[in-house]
């Protein structure tokens, strides 16, 4: 990786397999912006200590670092921010906090559910059955949510697409290989194609790597 | 409660032990809003889908029906809607991703352990003891990040009170009695009588019912 020019280049810190880092990389992909990675292991606590401390309180991944020095984290916040002023957050004021509604229900109700039933089949520390059950039980209720709510849509605000579905589309996008059923859920099914089909989109393979940092 | 005038005030849909609740009502009261409250028991999963069915793809609360009768719902977007474009949103676009940064964190980093906690407190279903000593985890590592940030500042964005402060003190102000020990995170506690101490505070207790739905 090229050594960081400091005050000229943003500085992610990135998990190549994360589906929050991939929200990021693929709204930076969609805006054409340029960027650096350094990878940092989610489990070496040592590392994300040494790597974020200063950065960000909670020391989680991604953390970014903006081009003049100042620091922004939380996948979703980290959206917000760089859709604000374009086409990926709606300008009337209903819809923006439309989106962070679906930002909300995304960190609350889905990604403990979703993104940590992958995790377990990626290979993480296998869970009690007590916890296995409460976790699917709770991404099943979510993307049951969010079927309910496509039914009669093309996307989550405002039948456009927006940063809301970068975020939800993260983990839902691996809910089938995570264990859960997505053919119980055609809306939800229709509604990945959709965000696939979107002029821009890349697929997380294609946002791993240092070559793939930058899309043209 | 009086019939709701439709098209003319705003509709709560209320739970009044709710910190998620108490947030919407504690901004509410800041800006002088008038609404209705309507209680809903969040235990009960058919009231739920009758009222909240059409209005909130989760049928949590708390869900608002705007006076146009346009729903909102996620507490933390329905903070973020009335605070654009007053003293309660940062104007700042770095200070507002800021605070929807520490909105994510309440969301996945600090509601689901200090909430959840509160309610076993309140007399909730006994968890296993498993799933309380992770929940207690979470809420110490959550407690622990706020106070790693509040050590040098009053409040979490831009030194100044806002609605990151009104979402994290919901269920951090309840935190000693819901099993944690505030008193070895002295500068979250410093920050709770901060913002206890505000200009137009409310406590949860004021708050609760139709009397008190209109705050002078």
């Amino acid at each position: 990786m090229l050594a960081r020019r400091r005050g000229t280049t943003m500085l992610l810190y990135d998990f190549p397999e994360s589906g929050n880092c991939f929200k990021v990389k693929l709204l930076f992909a969609h805006l054409g912006l340029d960027y650096e990675r350094r990878d940092v292991d989610p489990f070496d606590v040592v590392q994300k200590r040494e790597l974020l401390g200063g950065l960000n309180p909670v020391r989680r991944l991604p953390t970014l670092v903006l081009d003049d020095g100042r620091p922004l984290a939380e996948s979703n916040a980290i959206l917000f921010y760089f859709a604000e002023g374009t086409e990926y957050l709606p300008a009337d004021r209903y819809e923006r906090a439309q989106v962070v509604q679906w930002l909300c229900f995304e960190e609350f109700s889905h990604q403990p559910y979703l993104a940590t039933a992958r995790l377990w089949a990626m290979g993480g520390d296998p869970p009690s059955a007590e916890e296995r059950a409460m976790r699917m039980r709770g991404g099943e209720m979510a993307l049951k949510a969010m079927g309910r709510h496509l039914e009669r849509r093309r996307f989550l605000v405002g039948e456009r697409y927006s940063i809301a579905d970068i975020a939800l589309y993260a983990y839902t996008q691996f809910a089938d290989e995570s264990g859960f059923e997505l053919d119980g859920h055609p809306a939800v099914k229709a509604w990945l194609e959709r965000v696939a089909a979107q002029p821009g989109h890349v697929p997380l393979a294609g946002l791993r790597g240092d070559a793939d940092a930058r899309v043209p």
